[in-house]
């Protein structure tokens, strides 16, 4: 098994973030690697989403993934014992991702301008990771069913923000109280754009139309 | 129906939060009022499990609930419908609930002085809300089993800070891989002296042990 690599990183308070996020924009097109941003509360299944995601792509797209998280490295190894490229940024405490800290993740996956697509799970956080750019060029972010679906009046940036909302874990639909058309009403007063996906990484339900987002945003990016 | 108070708060950054801090848990031993701050990731079920709790003390407690959220009123919204006393705090967009903010909830609490407990719904972050006291008397996270066991692992910091841990969501076990032993087992490395309850809101399975605590503390508090 390979050995995961571990980056510790702090936020650049010198510089300015937006500066560095479009950087890393400008160097992304540059290289044609599709840079997603996912954000979610802790426990919404963001790592299961990638495996899954990698895995269904098989050889169609080369993949890697850089990995956020206060402590630990259980996500980057659990990713490379899949044999899936990956390195793990320990945030040591701080709450969210910013464009240096994504930048060197990225740096830090080797051959990166090989890779096709690249997935930052952020940290597990609905407030603070909506606030920064990270220098992604599409933001995902999951909700997964137990959460309930008064999400989007408690947190609303992080649904104004992203492009995409993967609800998530919708095995557990049939247990909890949770309104479908409710949230996604909710969802659609703070962002007409965005585009909602209902997955189960776990059963594979709803992977499809995910995936082919997926692969059109990938060919409308590289053309 | 009453109507709910909703107070807009702003972080005090001027004022020394631990002086704060230290102020109110003055004030609460002299008024005899057993603060608890909850917190726990977003969608754990903290509203449900306060509105459980102030239901089982029934008239043997006078209870009151401070709920701070980024935006909405839902949650003091649904205690006040069941005959509870809240009031909502709106942080706009901050990802956390400092001691100024805690103290104002508390003066917007009508005649606080005559309850025995107050709850402090905090903001749904297993992150920042573990970094700032708030000038409660005792700290209690909310893990849901969806969430997972390796919880403890990523986010430290809120297991250390923490007097009790409520395993929430525990209807949720037969469905969820979570293993219990082990979450103890990471929670504990963490913060030896930990009390752990596991409990539905929604069965009420295990909500005698977290009641019987809750008494015991607030009787070693006002004597």
């Amino acid at each position: 098994m390979e050995e995961v690599r571990l980056i510790e990183v702090k936020e650049n308070i010198l510089a300015d973030n937006d500066k560095v996020a479009a950087d890393l924009k400008k160097r992304l097109k540059k290289e044609k690697t599709f840079l997603l941003n996912l954000m979610s509360s802790p426990g919404s299944g963001k790592t299961t989403l990638i495996l899954k995601t990698i895995k269904l792509l098989g050889k169609e797209l080369r993949a890697g993934v850089i990995e956020a998280d206060i402590d630990s490295m259980v996500d980057a190894g659990l990713l490379t014992a899949h044999g899936i490229k990956a390195v793990q940024l320990r945030t040591g405490g701080f709450c969210h991702v910013d464009a240096t800290m994504t930048t060197r993740g990225l740096d830090a996956l080797e051959n990166s301008r090989d890779l096709d697509i690249v997935v930052l799970e952020n940290v597990g956080n609905l407030v603070c990771p909506a606030e920064f750019d990270t220098g992604a060029i599409k933001n995902v972010m999951m909700l997964s069913v137990p959460e309930g679906d008064d999400k989007p009046l408690k947190y609303p940036l992080m649904f104004a923000e992203c492009d995409v909302l993967l609800v998530s874990k919708t095995d557990y639909l049939q247990y909890a109280d949770f309104n479908r058309e409710l949230m996604r009403e909710r969802v659609l007063k703070l962002n007409s754009r965005i585009q909602i996906f209902e997955v189960s990484a776990k059963t594979g339900a709803g992977m499809d139309a995910w995936l082919q987002w997926l692969k059109r945003e990938y060919e409308k990016f590289i053309r």
